[in-house]
């Protein structure tokens, strides 16, 4: 058996995340359906970086998975990309050491949050953004953002989960930046609680609409409760952008 | 009865087209079903700047209608949207002189044709550009793309339709750009022959691949006829930019 390792994107909108669950269309069900194929074996596992929800999409999700394929190498890329619906397309396809883990070797992953306030959504990326009514001033949510970077206990943004051990994590990189009616908050972190991005999203844009004061967002992190901070935010706005190794 | 001047877009993935067709699902019956709800009226017919193709997006239509509606204008946007699915939004809905005809009255119309040319297309993307598998040459085609500008017979790039009394058109603007791994056509002209901007692209990528050599395109418009030239590209990945009154 040989380790591979594949970097990939989806189109979350037509999935219900990655897990496979019986009777849905999952990213992970989907790819194992593809590989078997394409390896002509009959049971095959792949594990990722971090398994994402219904409705969100990844720019560079990383897996890795056992086979013992003889397939020439020049040919996986194209063979596995033949195999795939075309909401998943596959990017690298290459073999990693035997003891490469993408969930356990990620050093940071990086999450982004995309919000469009103009005045009416557009068609096209409804399915890949939040849209705000309101006007939203991404400087103030910027500045409110400062607080959480570091390491800090996140209770405050988490939706709980069972056998979580910690809620402590270290957020490398925050920042919210705005292109014309686009506003998009990054996240990098050494890991992510369950549906962290989505609440902290939701609770910069509360200050961004006005509704809290930038100071808001530090008394949320200190109460280390859930229903401090804000909504969970939609979830077709959430893109796993980038795994560092 | 007054008349009413629409600005909307569609992603035209799932719409048969502009025209109302029996069975099929297509934008104009969709505008109209809910331009009656939004005005109690049982018959209403709107007027595009032009018809768009089965699969053609339009992020800058224009069109009009006559109506007998007493809603206050505050109104109107926002009670049109919520009428409508989330594959159309009016963008500006106001009130236009008696005489306005968004077709007659249209001076020039400018579409946009994306191609991707990265290893592997992209499942964000792959509804609304062509992907290309070869790596594609934009400055030869913008090179090639110049004998095109100006007042020329455009038959050798149009599909043929009844009733259609010249191929005489004038191209106003044509530029191919390129940035990072999508290049895009753009062509401005007073009017526009059936398939006439796809079949331009499907030209231009044939000279980007290599396939044919730039002064090809002077000898297809010389030919005036169709089978000299390239392929009709793809619907997915035509956009009606903006009409210019």
């Amino acid at each position: 058996m040989r380790n591979f390792k594949l970097l990939l994107s989806y189109d979350g909108t037509d999935f219900k995340g990655w897990q496979t669950q019986p009777g849905c269309r999952t990213v992970q069900e989907t790819l194992e359906t593809a590989l078997m194929r394409l390896t002509c074996e009959n049971s095959l596992r792949v594990y990722p970086s971090g398994r994402t929800d219904a409705g969100v999409h990844a720019v560079g999700q990383v897996a890795h998975f056992f086979s013992a394929m003889q397939i020439p190498q020049a040919k996986w890329l194209r063979a596995i990309n033949a195999h795939l619906p075309d909401d998943i397309v596959v990017h690298v396809f290459e073999e990693a050491p035997y003891a490469f883990d993408a969930n356990r070797d990620a050093l940071r992953k990086l999450y982004r949050y995309v919000i469009h306030d103009g005045p009416t959504p557009s068609p096209f990326l409804r399915k890949y953004c939040c849209h705000s009514k309101l006007a939203l001033d991404a400087a103030a949510m910027a500045r409110a953002a400062e607080v959480l970077k570091g390491q800090h206990d996140f209770h405050s943004f988490e939706t709980e989960w069972p056998n979580r051990t910690s809620s402590i994590r270290t957020i490398t990189h925050l920042s919210v930046n705005r292109a014309g009616a686009y506003i998009w908050i990054d996240v990098e972190a050494d890991g992510f609680l369950y549906n962290m991005v989505r609440a902290i999203a939701g609770t910069l844009i509360n200050v961004g609409r006005g509704f809290w004061p930038e100071g808001k967002v530090a008394e949320i992190l200190q109460a280390e409760n859930r229903v401090e901070a804000g909504p969970t935010a939609p979830a077709q706005g959430l893109f796993l952008m980038r795994v560092t190794y």
